[in-house]
């Protein structure tokens, strides 16, 4: 895979009976969980590194998924710190098969590129010159 | 259960290999997922209805938790508005079977009560005259 | 948590599709996981170990717990021996948000606590003088 | 399948990390929710119903189950009622593949078929004339 | 167990809405999951070693499964070679509890048992004279 | 999205303890899974409809996969008939964060469009006039 293909993930999902409350609609927990795995392994994959996350900025909610949709996630590293990457996460839905993906919420989320001790550690690789950001990190966390 | 009761609800859950990276550190994603749902039930029991996340706000994962820690959220209702509540969740851990919890992160979401087409709805009942917040959504989502 | 805390653990779960049967009735086998994962809480909590379930007594299912109830497990240590409890664990439904819980079922489990190699140890602490109970085993098991 | 073949059902299960504790032992309660699916589908095929779990009598743990074991229950109905049926559950286990089977636990279910309100319902058929047993409950439950 | 039941392994499962698409069929890599399944369970019993799926032959999907449907699945050792068992494995359905059982799929597995390393090892018994094949495979896979 | 990205899915897994057997290898099982949802979620997009799987064929798996690898699996359209589709699956694993990826398998799978009653469909859209194969089926199946 050429390297500018590393900065972007696609993932797909289905919404199943257990992602959802009881008017069919997915819990707000499942579309955070699928954003940060979707951070996780874009940044993992840049990185070329386990990656912890360090924070979710705030998300909001536009557009209520349903029960059997197909969702579409799109993780794309925004900003390249020392050790850290800010990752852009969009979940798109489709109302039926092959209907036109709208946009449902978008969120950014913080990672951090970690040795085999959980430690922050440097990543070697930015995404050009005005990738540096100053909101770096020192210790590595959850 | 006494009707103070119904402003809090404590979760414990096991942390499993599968919801953990390689160096055994419990996903950010699925620390999220665990807060909405303790937010959910929180909200749902407080506004006897079913609540859908409208908002997570920015969180911080201040300290890795480990593989096989047992997890202790506390959720707890904080304002209410027409339709809405906030709900503030507080995910703590022990590193081994009661020992004392640390907190590990903390966060807020905001919980929308909907009836059974999904729009947002009154909640009837509030934490006190200085509960209300400014920040009600007319429309309820994800 | 101060240490009365210590011998009670609450969990919250949503009754979701895969633990029913088809009439959307809550399966016996999910209720007891549930009410055994209680028991190990607790009891690994108060007695600062692994703990291993050695017994489940006699459980009868009162009444039928629905898809998309909201279940509370209450768990208790009652009795403590020299390396096992006695937990009594009981099982609430809500028929919607913030109704009146219901006890479904009730049922007590003789957790033992091990060491490393899954021996039985000996807890180091009681409930009070009444606490001792002649039940005590001396092989720790499943 | 011949009818005798009706009233034994045999399920093999792998014990993966997420059934077992710290020290890579099965979950007393993943054995029971087991045993219960084993009793639900011998009980559901012999009564051609659905069927609920109405109790489930004492079952001790004769040998912990480690991870990675191949494990076999093996469900019998062993008496029969207006609308209930005994079901006696065998947990074998195998320490390594094809290496003798092992009991490590054996527990009796009492299950009632049930129409599709949920209310019990005479079963039709009986294992023989020794089979009726006085134990008959007229109220279904979970 | 007598030495002729390891050549054959059954599996009863319960379809759940998570097997199943929007019309509540199942899907059908969750019927080859559970084939494969049994394929292992059945070849790592007979040749007393973990193995793996070397190949995965034509499987045609003749009836769909629905929703709640129980199924069973029979996996049979039919040819056996130096490191290598093919598989045939049976996969029926209940339309309802106890109905009579249809074949809804059969299909055929090579499984290889390998050694702690991964690598193909000598299985050491034989299903009989004709049961050798020349397919065998030197190098052991996922 | 524009019409050609529709005719090709990538979807992005981590392969976690409960995908593999106890030497931490991918499930063969698991994979075919994972193969089957990318061929449904290609062709349910390209149909703008709900399909069902009608035949694998022959799969032949290469390389192990190991705990812990990120699997990255793509679906692409490559024959359509009236109402079936022949998806074409490939499997490639990184055995670390953005390692070169390696094929592991690769295997066709033919999905069947249907409508609400699960009769096959006429798809209405063609991949060019080559696409035709006179392989269509007039039975949707599982």
């Amino acid at each position: 895979m050429p390297s500018d293909v590393m900065r972007q993930v696609r993932l797909v999902e289905i919404v199943f009976p257990d992602h959802c409350n009881h008017l069919g609609t997915l819990f707000g927990g499942q579309a955070l969980a699928w954003m940060d795995k979707a951070a996780f392994l874009v940044a993992s994959r840049f990185a070329r590194r386990t990656v912890v996350t360090a924070r979710s900025d705030r998300i909001d909610f536009r557009r209520a998924v349903k029960l059997g949709e197909i969702v579409e996630l799109v993780a794309t590293v925004m900003r390249v710190g020392r050790s850290s990457m800010t990752v852009g996460v969009e979940l798109f839905c489709e109302a039926s098969p092959g209907a036109d993906a709208q946009l449902a919420t978008r969120g950014e989320f913080v990672m951090v590129a970690v040795d085999d001790a959980g430690q922050a550690v440097a990543i070697g690789r930015s995404v050009g010159a005005d990738a540096q950001h100053g909101d770096d990190r020192d210790a590595a966390v959850a």
